[in-house]
């Protein structure tokens, strides 16, 4: 790990100093190295920006939040865009609550999975593909397999800290997680229907 | 739209120029709003960077080429890192090859989700959580889910240039659209597990 990456992350208020212990000695203990792995899995894994990652440390480091508290917040930090992003319109918005509904899930409707769910619909409208009902239950239907082993790995873990992080780490991570698997997936199943043609016409 | 975004879309080389139809008149036809959109929908609801969204279009508009290679250039373009990221580990890459060779799916080990999932594997060990095979089956899962799903919708449709654009469209925004319903089915299973303590402590 170099040190530039540690005084950067320092700057960016990531990470706490270390203890000077000399004049031209800085220590860094074994809390230090665990939070640079941290915010190196959201920058780096989870794509996250460094204005989204603040946000994830600071629901992480406050004492005494209640766990649903502190995933609340990370949630939404998470969903911190990247860049300037378009209101999804209300018909999209409207699709995926009553799907949401549907498969009989809780939830508040200033849930930001919402939005970004919506903003998906709306793109692929883009391209005039209007989303049948079984391709958006297919997706609901995945992320409630996904969900239900999230939920599973925290209810093994009996350290309330360790669970407020893997609450976070892991809603950031299964994306790229799921993203991943997806792509091996997808080449396995478009490979069957559409065969690269050895002739290099569009087959 | 307004015409700076048009503007900055041509510079970048997005978007063809129009055609100028007098001293001071651009016309834009039917394909240019069409590939507005499409520019749109990945930048914003994809969330790919200006680069990546150039090589998925060059992908879309290079004649002749067969479904399987359009498919193959744009998953790699849409894995064009975001930013600096790390290798990952040799054990992470391998066992997420295991776990998809265990799916029964055919694929090359330069696909680029190996990297992707191998990653998040390694985000997860670095807060000390070693994921169980279970939690990576039910990802693996979901992944076939969701790609059954995909495959389902292009086979639907006959327009080879309509294929090839929900091909790589609809790779790139099945990753928002399971992250957004992942996020509602998450606050509606960890709300049993974990409800906000009405006395503020960590519960």
């Amino acid at each position: 790990m170099p040190l530039s990456a540690v005084k950067y992350y320092q700057r960016e208020g990531l990470l706490p100093e270390g203890i000077r212990s000399a004049p031209n000695q800085v220590e860094y203990g074994e809390q230090h190295v665990k939070r640079v792995r941290l915010i190196r899995a959201l920058l780096e894994a989870g794509g996250l920006s460094i204005a989204a990652t603040r946000d994830v440390i600071r629901a992480l480091d406050t004492e005494g939040a209640p766990l649903a508290e502190t995933f609340s917040v990370a949630s939404y930090a998470m969903n911190t865009p990247r860049i300037a992003e378009s209101v999804p319109s209300a018909d999209a918005r409207e699709r995926v609550m009553r799907l949401a509904r549907a498969e009989g899930w809780a939830f508040t409707d200033d849930n930001p999975g919402i939005d970004s769910a919506a903003r998906a619909i709306d793109g692929l409208n883009a391209i005039d593909f209007d989303a049948p009902d079984e391709y958006l239950l297919a997706y609901a239907k995945a992320a409630a397999v996904a969900a239900a082993a999230d939920v599973r790995a925290l209810t093994a873990l009996s350290d309330p800290d360790q669970v407020a992080e893997l609450m976070v780490v892991g809603t950031v991570l299964g994306d790229p997680l799921f993203a991943g698997l997806r792509r091996i997936a997808q080449a396995d199943a478009t490979h069957d229907i559409f065969p690269v043609a050895p002739d290099g016409d569009r087959s």
